[in-house]
């Protein structure tokens, strides 16, 4: 059966200025085109986490959403993880929708016209979802906005919103129209605590209210992720928001990186856990499936993973510290967004190179189930680890070395 | 270049009696012959975290070596991971084995017969190790006795031994020998203390001493996983052994789910973490590749994976808690042993069915590039979650959960 619903060219690897780094649209689509069925078979039970063989069941979309993707041009596939029935717990199926955009107009154009045309072209992506009966939608990182803290330049600032700014109110008459819960990450500016700058995701419930927002946790220095000239590690702890489907937070970006940061969202109760994200190829793209599978295993709860696609390039280059020549463009947004559940199994990617909207339906109670199967919750011995923090903050920390007697022993 | 060191069959599928689960030796080779060279460069770049279309090195083992694999059948492969030269720091390369192996008699056998004939088909595999210069090896978990745990039967017992016990004994001769490192986990009994038992590895230095010992952390309850039955979770924390090659750690076989416990050895200094196990397809075989390198990734250093290989069949059928038939196999275990790199690079791994010794040179000066490079742990803001969990253990802990205040409010 064929996982993507508005058709597929013939995967084939053209050559391409930046050489591998945009050679294929999905790493799926390009082993499935090119592996006898049997041997597809055995690498997706290892890739994608399917045992006996078992392809991930596809949901199929109305005819209206099909023609929309096709006439928009972007990647549209959907899916639905499997759970048991259980004997005292009804399903609690929940569709969830994420939509990866490139960029609308050239960063060159006025500001407001970018994001204008952002908004434009989300608009009839966003409609498919609602159409598709999506009940929890997320965008990208800093959705609203090309992704500018490459440049160090301060102009880009003026992009930043309040939590109840026109991004927001864009947003909310859809989550009312569809009673669709979105979530929508932005750069935040605090106007009540001195107009300080946030990389933020407002939680906007399926009334069309703002439930709340969480502040990105862990700031990333790395690369052309000059992000800490722009904003501060977050300050909201990690929430977990209770919507009418269910419990979900948000672990913006680099936050993928530290376990940490899934885990305490984790304790905290969540069932989803949202990474919107803006990554691009050389630097993350193999890190990319391996962090989100590994959390949802982890902590037992289903993970779905968004990063923006397509190439920026900015009006002034820069550099990026690696004694290289100035450069005007951040690199290659790889998109590849994708879900992955707490039984390790997970969906295929969006393109890597088009925009998209990836679907899946999940049965919330997979997490209990998964959790009373293997017992992480249980066996973790948090207490050890409660101790090992506490005394490693110390300034006097010593680290647990056994050293052998016989180190500087000559051998014979 | 062909990866393998002793030639390899044309991987085909052939229909085995568990279905899927037997049917292929290696993913990496299954690709490999089956795609075009471009596109496996391209899977590769994705699946190994190769950038830029590089293969992973191999290495050029002695012929003798080569020679003593192909007679005793073993699938043999050596690598060599890619490190930036330092100005300030010379390299510091350090060579690591990992031997996987199923057993040599049945389990009907004589217990003294069973452990001398794995003694003795270990011997060659152990000395090629040796005679390829390796530095640091390590066997699988419990490697002198059959994993018997699955029975729950207690005369398995009777193949504990104390730490300077006759497996202990064995290795010591061929870390002298060899001036190598050996980390030999095996089931141990603590005559000192009652005569308890534990999952422990013993840590041999180059010179044939016992530097000390680790005993696993965290005990499963999954599937036929009954070794709680056994043993308790360890008292020993999280040593790091300083030897004559590095810095090095061992997380046994469960204890990979647990991300707190891979932090716990990063925090310490290891430079290297062994995870030596014993896990069966159908439960695991999709997380294995995907806990391993996330936590290389996380935590800045390499990490070598090893699981035991082949279907063992017991004397006395037993249940699974699954309401199925008793049966005598605890499921085929699926080797695969493997290394991988804190640039989230990896190893292809060893065969899915025979004994295999994999190979790697990596220079440890990798984990504090990667640290500079990243800055995971400057990011992780230990502070938060030493807070989080103080505060999780209390047994009134409140998540942090903020409610749609309109939950129950009817659609329109």
């Amino acid at each position: 059966m064929d996982n993507t619903q508005n058709g597929e060219a013939k995967e084939e690897l053209k050559a391409s200025s930046d050489g591998s780094i945009c050679g294929f649209d999905s790493l799926h689509r390009l082993l499935k085109q090119n592996l006898k069925p049997q041997q597809f078979q055995e690498v997706s039970r290892l890739l994608l986490g399917l045992n006996c063989g078992r392809e991930l069941d596809t949901i199929s979309l109305p005819e209206s959403v099909t023609a929309v993707s096709v006439e928009h041009g972007f990647d549209l596939q959907a899916f639905s993880f499997h759970a048991d029935k259980e004997l005292l717990r009804e399903p609690r199926v929940v569709r969830v929708g994420l939509i990866q955009n490139s960029i609308a107009l050239p960063t060159t154009a006025p500001f407001l016209d970018q994001k204008m045309a952002i908004f434009k072209k989300l608009k009839p992506i966003i409609d498919a979802a609602g159409a598709s009966g999506v009940n929890i939608l997320c965008l990208q990182e800093a959705w609203m906005m090309p992704f500018a803290f490459c440049t160090r330049e301060k102009r880009w600032c003026e992009f930043a919103e309040p939590v109840d700014g026109e991004s927001t109110q864009f947003l909310q008459s859809f989550a009312l129209k569809y009673n669709m819960v979105i979530i929508s990450p932005i750069l935040e500016r605090d106007i009540n605590h001195g107009e300080v700058l946030w990389n933020t995701a407002v939680v906007i419930g399926n009334h069309g209210n703002v439930i709340g927002k969480h502040r990105k946790n862990h700031i990333p220095r790395v690369g052309d992720f000059n992000e800490s000239t722009y904003y501060m590690e977050g300050n909201t702890g990690h929430p977990v928001f209770e919507t009418a489907y269910g419990k979900i937070a948000i672990n913006i970006c680099y936050g993928r990186h530290h376990p940490l940061n899934w885990l305490a969202f984790g304790l905290n109760g969540a069932e989803i856990v949202f990474n919107p994200s803006a990554t691009v190829g050389e630097l993350s793209e193999p890190m990319w499936p391996i962090e989100a599978r590994n959390a949802a295993i982890a902590n037992s709860y289903f993970v779905a993973s968004i990063n923006r696609v397509g190439t920026e390039t900015f009006p002034n280059p820069f550099t990026s510290g690696d004694g290289k020549p100035a450069h005007a463009d951040f690199g290659h947004f790889y998109g590849s967004s994708h879900f992955s559940a707490p039984d390790a199994s997970c969906t295929p990617s969006l393109s890597r190179k088009r925009d998209g909207l990836i679907i899946a339906d999940m049965d919330l109670n997979l997490c209990r189930q998964l959790k009373d199967k293997w017992g992480f919750r249980m066996t973790a011995r948090y207490d050890l680890y409660a101790d090992t923090l506490a005394r490693y903050l110390k300034p006097d920390f010593e680290p647990q070395v056994i050293s052998d007697p016989l180190l500087h022993k000559k051998t014979l």
